[in-house]
């Protein structure tokens, strides 16, 4: 019995890998779709996202049956429930991306990022899949100092997100209405999609040390 | 021991209830601070939103002291993993209120919603708390045809979201891009608020009926 235990409980925690793994590579596919407006690479984006989903309700019910069956207590019970809340960060994550491909869909064959953010909505693309990739090292590894770096990594998704406002908000602003809507959902999206890794990365630090990130004396969000 | 078991499953649902009913409040003020502009009643949303996540980790911790100490299976097992759930989207919620009143007050003393938009806006703040008071009376009777509606409600919600759009889209638009992003992100946080008042009722369906809404016959989503 305990061996069938630690294997519930290790597919529990390899289907978490795999959603963030999959919704990384869907963000990274979603930005390439955005940028080079490419209709296919947008439309199998879209048409995987239910995937996620149900991987997600998958993911729950392996749980229940684990808390049904093993009742596990302490760290272990508190493993399962914090996959759970994990799982529904990672199913957002894949609705995220979704969004992103939807609107290079909506614009196809009009690019919607106009050249001078382009740079910028590259790098969010590019920093969004890092941050899950390093949300699922930390997964791995249930590396502390690592999940705290994810939040400094997260600064600069701040920062980024930022540098759009200004070009938004800036009076030679010539893009048009449209336009400025799109980059604003998509600047919202992957600011999400990167908060849903970094929040991943302190459940992490929560379960290791029992201390909630935000409470920790090196809190790099303050 | 089943009179305290009882007791302790009650209290993580009163706390949903409490929960729902404080981010339904807070989304009220956060709408009437935004079409009225007043600073005051958005700092007192944005300074109570701490308070929802308070709530939420304090159902966390009830709904995992109730997994270790009491070990439930069946349908009490999943009304307490729902729970779980169902405490974050409320936690989200507060974030949502939280940034409606954010544009409020970033805007004050200009009012951010331009006056041909502000029966639209208020209509998606006053759909957005009833639905959220739906949810509470969803929860309260687990009525799935209460639940069914709610859906119906949602498209409502819907309609008014893809209003903003033509609104904005309209060539005529003379707002100006600043107003044109406010209304954006204005519009996104009442549709994802009423998103999770829909998602509660689902999960109570779910718990009623064993089936997701999604796949019931009667899909008012479709």
């Amino acid at each position: 019995m305990r061996a069938s235990y630690h294997k519930e409980l290790e597919a529990i925690s390899q289907a978490l890998i795999e959603m963030a793994n999959l919704v990384g590579s869907a963000m990274s596919r979603a930005t390439s779709a955005l940028l080079e407006a490419e209709l296919q690479q947008a439309e199998s984006v879209i048409s995987s996202s239910t995937r996620v989903e149900d991987m997600q309700r998958d993911l729950e019910e392996k749980a229940i049956a684990v808390l049904a069956c093993q009742q596990p207590v302490a760290t272990d019970l508190r493993i399962v429930v914090t996959s759970l809340r994990m799982s529904t960060d990672l199913e957002r994550c894949g609705v995220l991306a979704q969004h992103v491909a939807n609107v290079a869909r909506r614009r196809f064959p009009v690019p919607a990022i106009p050249q001078d953010l382009r740079r910028t909505i590259l790098e969010m693309g590019q920093l969004a899949q890092r941050l899950m990739a390093k949300a699922v090292e930390v997964l791995i590894s249930r590396d502390v100092e690592a999940a705290l770096q994810m939040e400094r990594d997260d600064d600069r998704m701040d920062e980024l997100h930022r540098t759009i406002f200004h070009h938004l908000m800036d009076e030679r602003w010539h893009h048009g209405v449209e336009t400025a809507v799109d980059v604003t959902l998509v600047g919202r999206y992957y600011e999400r999609f990167a908060d849903h890794a970094v929040s991943i990365a302190r459940r992490v630090v929560y379960l290791a040390t029992g201390e909630h990130a935000d409470d920790l004396p090196i809190d790099p969000s303050a």
